[in-house]
């Protein structure tokens, strides 16, 4: 299979960081929430749809960018969902959030009333500790 | 482990279906989308903190439940969530949609305005068909 072409629609709401094995590395442009989106190597569109061996590849990267929130952001626990409803492609929400965020207990769907983009450095550091956390991985 | 009290507010919200394996299996008591709610034996609060052999068992019986409602209701695909901002306890959100459902495409948290109950002959129908499917597969 070639690989897969991310949707121009996340592309236009994300900034792309990294490819893993199994998943490419997104980080919505909103900065109110560490909202990270990961993209599957996979022509599925829902998430229970995918054979079980690379579903849980999948699932443990998740984990892996799950845990990296909750390292580098003040994040008590994590959001995770696969909805798809406007975008087919098959893609997967990790985000940190905590009681003090900004549409606490809401889920951010729809509830993001503002737009806070990242500063140069803010990415700078996600992109610097992603490659510093997962090359410790390899 | 003792087997594990499922919280009170999702007793209050939901129909509580079946036993499987890994997982009870409740059904929201609003009828206008088919929305399963898998609530797994684990004292861990997020998904992808349950470890890996655990939760692809787990998730086998999500798929499970996602193939059951793509089956039985008209849903074309299935948004899958945990979230638990709400409630703490590790709930599993397997939700059957299609794009003439009362809120496609928004998510449905928040986004279900009125609330329509099952009927009896519905609940009937889903119990009797979780009986059959699941016995088939044992």
């Amino acid at each position: 299979m070639p690989p897969l072409t991310i949707h121009q629609q996340l592309l236009t709401d994300c900034h792309l960081l990294c490819r893993l094995q199994h998943c490419h590395v997104l980080l919505h442009k909103n900065a109110l929430v560490p909202w990270f989106i990961l993209v599957p190597e996979t022509g599925a569109t829902d998430l229970l749809d995918v054979p079980a061996p690379q579903r849980e590849l999948i699932m443990a990267e998740c984990a892996a960018i799950a845990a990296f929130i909750k390292q580098h952001f003040h994040s008590t626990k994590i959001n995770f969902a696969a909805l798809g409803n406007l975008v087919p492609q098959l893609h997967l929400h990790v985000i940190g959030r905590n009681d003090k965020d900004s549409c606490w207990p809401r889920p951010i769907w729809g509830n993001l009333i503002t737009d806070k983009p990242y500063t140069t450095s803010e990415l700078d550091f996600v992109r610097k500790h992603l490659q510093l956390d997962f090359r410790m991985q390899d």
